[in-house]
Order: structure tokens, then C-alpha cells, then sequence
């Protein structure tokens, strides 16, 4: 790759169902010059999360959907390489929004200084950033959950189901995680602490679920949907509270969802019968009134190592469109970053 | 019928999907006689109401379910006939759960003394009772509706609906009714006063529920479910709130809901991507925090002429049967009640 050049990944068709390679494109364009009060950002790190297969679909949403030939979004941690802005250095590391490629301009807004000293920068990405604050804010604002309750978290071994069991934790809960596969179980059990765990890939999974929370589930913070709801569902307890947080077993359906049998009116019927509270979110919906404090909280549960975290590091920018593939798949072991080539 | 005899209704077999008129058996029996501390009930008026579908089904509930053989529940405005209690006299008028009979004993408690001066003593079981609180515990507790926001609200004639959007206008909020039929519309429109009415019978229903809430819905009072939920979804707004009170159009379902395709994935999708808040709720929820001040409020803005209500009345317990297979029809006008014969 030239030292001049460019390289971004754009959208190159909307995938319908399960996205294939060749929905993303490679394209080399010249890097940008900074004018005045701008900036070059250099991307170390580019996250990928779940919530971009909604953004490169059209589905109506929070936010407009990428249009073909765009540069695919997500958060990175950058270092400024030119600086023409009066409040950045070059060299100075950053939490960016500056998507799928090498460099971006900035005008310096919705930037954040990140101090390597305090935590590896790739941590803005995961655990401190916007996976660790959903599962912050979720799950005590919408959970809710009391000491002795029973809070079940699906995707435990990823980058927002571990911090809500932890927290839970925390919080004097009983952390109950479900995984896919031996490894992310033994993962979630032994390295992360969670009180139990359960393999949802395995025949008798609704079962085991069901043995694994002998009192019930007080709080289900859903990330998944799919057949996990339909598991979780008849253990909800009277008054049980669901952050809906994500749907990723959902997220490759077209807009009408699945065969049937229709789902809702069972759905329903437990809501109404057991006075059961579901409330969606949005990680935005919360950053006013608790972001700083989720900052504050969670670099000190950290520094006391009661906060843990995996990263699964693919390298190069080239692997991303495969990486996220796997994502939605459930094949990452722990917050999936993506670290450029220097 | 025999001065000494009691007609009682009782579960002859468990219905399966809609009820048919055998599945309650009409039964004589002496009339009991009350011992010490005993008071012996004359049904006055039986309230007929959606929950019992749930109460005669063998699906999990709140309640157990009601046995084969088992006089079937219910909310009764009745008269002491005899009493040998201290604090209950021959003549009081009380509101009882004696259910589908003519005569039952009680030892006084859950009883509670009606004044027919300060409103006719049926109304206990409708705008001054059970339904009236379900529709103000669950707009003002969950609904939460602001002045200038959308409420909606299916089977707007009925006994909860009805109170609904009464109470939803009355904090300032504009009402929108769902009924079935012209001659409900022209009820829920001109008598109740809400500010719109839409006809959940007519083929372009969504279309014109759409054009009713030209803003969005911000609270939905979920009684009925079905088609009514599909066309109401995409309307919801940002943090829209859903009180989850009844499922009329599923009652009759089995446990497992209907064919598909699957519903589900797409009301999750727009829960998550709106932000939207369901919450299912028991009126017993409310009843310590709420109760007294809901019988004085509600007392006061009957008085003021803002909270009007709509009586159907049914002669004879001999028709109770097939007075409720109508309710679970939408076949009533108003709270359903029967007057057994003097």
C-alpha cells in the first residue's frame, strides 16, 4: 500500500440476509490534506460492532442507512499524524468516529483524548467505550438489578455481555452467562467469574438454562433474541425487567422476520401474566446524565481487577469485512478490533 | 327458580380456543346458610370481564386456574340477605367476588360497602372499579402521557378504554380510540369526546389510524393485541410507552399463538430501534400505592361530568355464558355487566 494513498471500504450493494464479502469494496484514494482547524487522524483501531449490520441495511432505524458507495462507519482509536487545529498535537491518540479506512479529516469535534497510561487505547473501543457504557447503562438503568437476583446475559463472552456480568456482579447478583461452545463457556466461568454458564449450541440448552437459575430470571439484558428468548422466556420472574439491547440473531432477517409459528403471542401473554417490563435503548439515551460516571466507575473496577476483558485482534483492514461476517456469526472471542497495519 | 335454591354456574370442560355455551353447566343447590360471623350475599350484578378467558384456560396465570366443576369467578355488586357478622347488616350493599351465582356465604372480608347515593352501585364493578383503576394505573403509572402527547387505546368503548382516554385527556393528552363499528365510533367520538376514532373493522385501518395520529403515537394501552398491534408498531414514536393490559384477540388462541409468519422479530426491531418501552401489569400492582386516590379522583371527575361511562346489561344469570362468549367478540357495548332477577 503506497504511504500516499488512501485505503477505505465502502458499500458496495446492501446485503440481503447473511452479508458476503463482495457487498464491501476496497478503494484507494489520495489521503486528505487538513486546512485550517482541521486535522489528519491516522486509524490504529477500528471497532466493528453488531449495530453497523443495521446501518448498511435500510431498514428504518435510529439513524440513515449507509448509502451505497459510502466508507462503512464505526469508532476507531486514531493518532492525530497533522495537526492544523490549535487544540491537537500531532502524535496525540484519540477515540474517533472515522469508520472503515486509513485517514480521516477531523474538525476536532467528537473527538476524546485517550492517555495510554491509564488503559491500552484499544480499551476506548471495548470495555470504557461504547460496548462497556451500553452494558453500564442497560443494565442499571433498565435492569435494575438487586443483590440476590438472578441476571442472565447472552453473548457473555463479548464485548457488552461480560461487562453486564460482571457489573452484575458487582452489584451483589448472580451472573448467569450463555455462550457458544466449551472455550467461551470456560472463558466466562473461570476467567470472568460469572456464577454459572450455559452452552446455547447444546441440544438440551433450554434445560440447562433452566437448571442453571433454580430461582428464576430477574433480569435478562437481551442482546440476541432467537432461540435464547425462547428460553429465557417461561423463567422470567414476576416483574422481571429485559433491556432490549440487541437482536443479532435477527439482524440477517429481512424486514417482515421469520416463518412461523408466530412468536408474539407468547411473547405477549408472559409480558402480561408476569407484569414483565422490556424497554429498548439506546447507548445514546444515556450518555447525558451517566456517561462521566460510567468513566469514573469502570476505570476504577479496573484498577481493583474486578472488571475484565478479551479483545480478539484481526490485523489488517483488509480482514475487516470478513471479521464482521464472523461477528454476526458469533465467531469473535471477545470485543472484535480490528488493528491496522502501522 | 325455587326462593330456596342457588343457580350457580360452574366449569363443566376447559375450552379450546372460542368457548361454546357447554363448556358451563348451570347447577341448583341449596342456598347456603351463614354461621357465626357469616353473611350470606344476593348477587345483584355480576361483572363480566376479559381476564376470566384466563381464569377457565389451564394456562399459566397470576391466578391458578378455575377447576372443572369450580363455580366460575367474578366480581359481584350483591346485598347482605342474612347476617351474622358484627359489622354487616341485613340490606348493606357491598362489592364482593362471590362469582356466576345467586347466593353466596362470605366472613366479611374483601368485602367492601357501597353508597348508592354517591354513584349506582354497578359502577363498582366498571368506571369505579376493577376496569376503571386497571385504566388509570396503567396510563398513569406506565402510559405516563404528558399534555400535547398521542394516547391510543383499542376497545374504546369498553370499560377499561374508555376510562383511558377519558383520564389520557383529562392530564392533556390527546386521545385517539380503536373500536369495532360505526355506532361504537360515533360513541367513543361524540359522547366520550375523545379527539379522534378509528374503525379497527375497516379494510384500510392502518391507513387510517395513521392519518388519526399525524404525530406518532407516544403511549399505546394495549388491551386487544392482534391486527390492532401490527397497525399501530410502525406508528410508535421515540421512548413510546406501552402499557400491556389485556390480549383480547389472542384469548381464545392455545398456548403456543397462532401460525405464522413470526411477529416477533419485528416488534423486538422496532423496541429496540425506538427505544420503546412494553410493560405488562396486573391492576393489583397498583393497588396499595394507588387505590384510594384513584377512588377520589375518579369520584371527583364523575362529579365534575368528565369521566362518563356506557353500561351493557344482561338480564339473568341464565345468559352469562353467552354474554361473555360475546365479550371475547367485542360483541358488548360498554361494560358488561348482568342483573340477576330480583
Amino acid at each position: 500500500m503506497s504511504e500516499t494513498q488512501n485505503l477505505r471500504v465502502v458499500l458496495a450493494s446492501r446485503p440481503i440476509g447473511r452479508p458476503k464479502t463482495s457487498d464491501f469494496r476496497f478503494e484507494h484514494a489520495p489521503i486528505p490534506q487538513p486546512g485550517d482547524g482541521q486535522l489528519l487522524l491516522e486509524t490504529q483501531y477500528l471497532s466493528l460492532d453488531p449495530y453497523m449490520r443495521w446501518r448498511i441495511s435500510d431498514a428504518k432505524s435510529y439513524a440513515p442507512p449507509i448509502g451505497i458507495g459510502e466508507v462503512i462507519v464505526g469508532g476507531t482509536v486514531a493518532r492525530v499524524k497533522t495537526s492544523r487545529h490549535p487544540d491537537w498535537r500531532e502524535g496525540d491518540i484519540v477515540l474517533a468516529e472515522s469508520g472503515w479506512q486509513q485517514y480521516a479529516l477531523s474538525d476536532g469535534s467528537n473527538l476524546r483524548r485517550l492517555d495510554p497510561a491509564i488503559a491500552p487505547p484499544s480499551t476506548a473501543l471495548g470495555v470504557l467505550g461504547m460496548p462497556g457504557f451500553t452494558a453500564y447503562g442497560g443494565l442499571l438503568e433498565i435492569g435494575q438489578p438487586k443483590p440476590g437476583e438472578t441476571v442472565v446475559v447472552a453473548a457473555a463472552s463479548g464485548a457488552v455481555g461480560s461487562v453486564v456480568g460482571q457489573i452484575a456482579r458487582i452489584k451483589g447478583a448472580r451472573a448467569v452467562g450463555i455462550a457458544g461452545g466449551p472455550e467461551k463457556c470456560a472463558f466466562v466461568k473461570n476467567e470472568l467469574g460469572f456464577d454459572a454458564v450455559v452452552d446455547h449450541q447444546a441440544p438440551d440448552f433450554a434445560q440447562k438454562l433452566a437448571e442453571a437459575c433454580p430461582d428464576g430470571i430477574d433480569v435478562y439484558f437481551e442482546n440476541v433474541s432467537g432461540h435464547v428468548w425462547d428460553a429465557v422466556l417461561p423463567l422470567l420472574n414476576d416483574f422481571a425487567r429485559v433491556p432490549v439491547c440487541g437482536l443479532i440473531a435477527n439482524y440477517n432477517d429481512g424486514p417482515e422476520g421469520g416463518n412461523g409459528p408466530d412468536r408474539l403471542p407468547r411473547t405477549m401473554r408472559e409480558i402480561l401474566a408476569r407484569s414483565i417490563t422490556l424497554r429498548g435503548f439506546l447507548v445514546y439515551n444515556f450518555t447525558a446524565a451517566r456517561h462521566d460516571e460510567f468513566q469514573r466507575e469502570a476505570a476504577g473496577w479496573i484498577n481493583e481487577g474486578k472488571l475484565l476483558w478479551r479483545e480478539d485482534v484481526v490485523e489488517g483492514l483488509e480482514r475487516a469485512p470478513e471479521a464482521f461476517i464472523g461477528l454476526l456469526e458469533g465467531r469473535n472471542f471477545g470485543k472484535l478490533v480490528v488493528r491496522l497495519a502501522k
